[in-house]
């Protein structure tokens, strides 16, 4: 699979992370308002999903693109972590195996991660619950791996279908996951509070009885389309 | 894939809905039983899974058919619910989109649906289980969903594998779904009430330590077969 | 599929169990433990998954080989169920069917059955919970089975991708299911022992901010196989 | 799953087929045409191919269904089989057997019948292509299947997710497979002619140069949905 | 998952192969006719296909674990191979990389190889059919593996399913691929012999017409079940 | 999913394509050779299979995004091929219905285009490969696509796991997709040139019975990591 069309093995110090008043914007809004905020882009496929409910985190992506089976890149990638980053790991193929577990969550934790969003397999997951370190994953499984090969870190990379560059803003709740550029931090997040601020509106309206297709004014619309009501 | 053999753009107004009394007791049992009780049919196919456990309902199907990626017929079917209702979404292509969350969920709700079963997405998930509406699904997804084309209200669909007409009895708990066609449904709910029945009294035999193979007589039959012991 | 190179409609009485301590010693470690511990092999397929979360169960092996749809040998293995027991269900093909539910938990859990690891489907999953009978499975499905066709009790079957002989220790918690040897029970035993010995101060060094890269002299290696540090 | 709200073990002998005139004229066109000309509706899921590519078959539904691992009904439905028939075997879950092989087919074809259509698995693949026997299946599998338990033969079935009345018109080819209700055929017939006849006209002009955006008028439309060039 | 409860990093040079005549005699059969004569059991997954139509091969089995994105023990294993052998290639974790291509198929077959059965993915399919080199593999994937980790070759694995000890006879065709243990090959090739004696008969039957309901007197057992014919 | 974080409903119509020399000279190496020349990234995931073997194509990327269940956008890219361009379809959702067929074929062929990668479904495959028109999807469907909704055109997408710019060279055949990106489409190539250019050695000698152990000089390092041969 594609991830990426960068060299292997190298580890990018220096990054440039979204601005954080945007960041911290952004943090009060679910996945599902982000993602239409921004234009229905950015997230990651639906087989994520986070190993325990009702986390939600945002923070800014520091990226790592592993090999099936080893996790080796993991303790590089811990070193880059700085307070308010949430770990982005991508993988060179389909793989489940139990790259992480409560170890590196410690080491992740200490140096202030969100949490971890990974296209691959999670384990002790009783134990991360516990420690309050919510990770989204493709699969939770024991099956350990090993420390061979180089991957890189802080490269662009695509995770479960979305494509991350370092620093971009990475939210996560039950609905999944979403990622937003950098650049586009503080519209987007803009964006998300003018959608929610008439959703109130909407939903009072909607409790009283009042159809969308009404409130919306479907009606016609759908009739020129040729919807028709029959007995 | 079939969703169905039925013109395109149509809403049935009028539908004939299973008689009350006849759901009233059928939502007394759970969703083995009744699947046992109509003979082992029925059931949607098992990747549709609640979207937090815990919940029962028994009610009325309201159909609705989608296209991928299209929620519009969902604000046409909240029209059609009455209370007591359950609302059966098809879709005429496999798809994990979010056609439904917290906005839509309050208008179903208001209208008196009891619940939805949707062979496509969900999100808002953690809204859906505070608002106490719920959603068995084929997957859990964010991904925002347009308005765009007409499908179908009211006629008869395919549901995860299961064949749906408009006044079927829908029930959902944590095992699962089952449909009982509308002229079943007294029959159906006596036979659950009869399978029921005597189940209190086999749970108290095997919990006493008396085997299956004595209580229900299995160990001639196994032998005629050929059933062999060794040690 | 293989499952196994076995006669069928065998019933094997006497087996030998793994000695009594060395599974006592085992239950105290979780499965990814005792995974790496016997040299990262023995778990099963990542798709089985505990029908609620929080167990953990340790026992010995008493194994059945099913057909697709027919849960009849289910009553033949109850019998040889003994205290202390972890049932283990093979199934000849890819079957999601519910094979198991309360009734059979209810004859099960009498014999002493600490749980049941079944490569199929399993329903009754909210009776099963209050029961405090845990199952480890492929699907929950409602759908029910017949009871028509021989298979085997106490033969070697592959479960979920893990091979299994009667008499086997069977670990399993929220992170999967892993299967020790019964001729290697004490000594993986030691061996978990020995890896959880050290994680403490692991643990404290990387909860303390010590890098994985540090602590585990990760630098040198990694940079002999080219990795580079880039600004 | 569904499969369906009918009694098991009936065999039903006398159908009505589809008018003959009806099948002959749908055995002029494709899969995809016919699917289009009744509305996009009747399509097997995308999971049914043919066991090997060329085959084109047309004909009347006669329908079975079976049980996971168990092909005695396919005996049973042999007898209903009428020339020109193409048999439709649904299964109550999902299941990859090979339920289906040459011995069965030299049967079926004995009796006259064009063609298989599975949602299971087939074996002795080499020999039913020898034969020029097309099937369209789920899977291809080796594995053997008992003789046990009762299906039913010609009820309303729902295969891979198409519902399908005996006495319908099934055709398959590369494409798949497409389901056309005996009462539409002739309708749905004329419909594929009616629309074969000006694609010759469209292939001549995109062949020429033509783009679809003029040839359909789309420039508009998009315009107007907001389609921006940029250079 | 398992593969198995062995230790890593062995290679076990003296394997016994399963006797030559029994081998030759199974090469006379295909693999649906072969499970069957063993008792139903052997295959691996039906997933398992050949990357091209129309191969069958009969060999003893060499052995090989890999580990995922890893092929370095394929050159390992191709110095245990004897003219006549088959590689078995299990995988530690599922993966679909390219483990193969025509550099090692050379390789293989210069030592006498077959052919090759790989729970993982393939590459150089055409240099691979043109060498009539055949591989029954899970995926196709041009993705390339590195050379990093120990795995072991000639201990028992589990294949796609199927449990494989060197010097078992392995036997691949279009319907899939059928394992059978050394000590059991003369037994099983014998009756293959005896189950296809009479096919003969059967096929010729069937193909006058005459019913697999009278050839097998199913009319009595079906009618015992309950089996009723409506008009 | 991600697919992109991109304005929907654009369409770019100056693209830079890959030097038309580097491109040529690509054209004379395989995806598996390529894939690894570029440091074994750029692959597409290996569920993206031709609708007929024994095509290899070669050319520029023309990139489009579409809805689920809706082709519209394939027009709009029409217009945008010149000769020597391959189109890459993206869709922001997993969807295999039918996007695809014989006039969109000739449409696309007569604008000069060397075949389509498509995340999506395809239809018409038999006439397709008479008009020897290479397609590599995730799908064989009939499933028709409506025209309702904007996409994109030449904007960079992930297809299929793999990210594409417009404009970069696509390489496809038997094997999978490859994606080089322009920039470095030349080194690619003399780096596919030197890697090929001492294949013919190689093999040579392992047809000639050496083994990739002694030819490559793995028996040293293998040892050192403990391979243990045992008889």
């Amino acid at each position: 699979m594609s991830n990426a069309n960068h060299p292997m093995g190298i580890v990018k110090r220096n990054i440039v992370r979204a601005d954080q008043a945007a960041v911290d914007k952004l943090s009060r809004f679910g996945v599902a308002t982000i993602h239409e905020a921004q234009g229905r882009v950015g997230l990651t496929k639906p087989y994520m999903r986070p190993i325990y409910s009702g986390a939600h985190i945002c923070g800014t992506a520091v990226t790592v693109l592993l090999h099936p089976g080893d996790n080796w890149m993991m303790h590089v990638v811990a070193e880059q972590i700085q307070p308010g980053d949430v770990v982005i790991a991508a993988c060179s193929a389909d793989n489940t195996d139990g790259f992480f577990g409560d170890l590196l969550a410690t080491s992740f934790q200490a140096r202030g991660a969100k949490g971890l969003i990974i296209d691959g397999g999670c384990r002790d997951v009783k134990e991360l619950k516990a420690m309050n370190f919510p990770v989204w994953s493709r699969a939770i499984s024991a099956k350990g791996t090993i420390k061979a090969t180089l991957g890189s870190v802080n490269i662009p990379v695509i995770c479960a279908g979305a494509h991350v560059n370092p620093g971009d803003v990475v939210i996560a709740d039950d609905d999944g996951v979403v990622v937003v550029p950098a650049a586009l931090a503080q519209q987007v997040a803009d964006a998300a509070e003018a959608r929610e601020a008439n959703e109130g509106e909407k939903r009072a309206k909607l409790a009283a009885g009042v159809l969308g297709l009404d409130m919306y004014n479907f009606r016609e619309p759908l009739a020129k389309l040729g919807l028709t009501y029959i007995d």
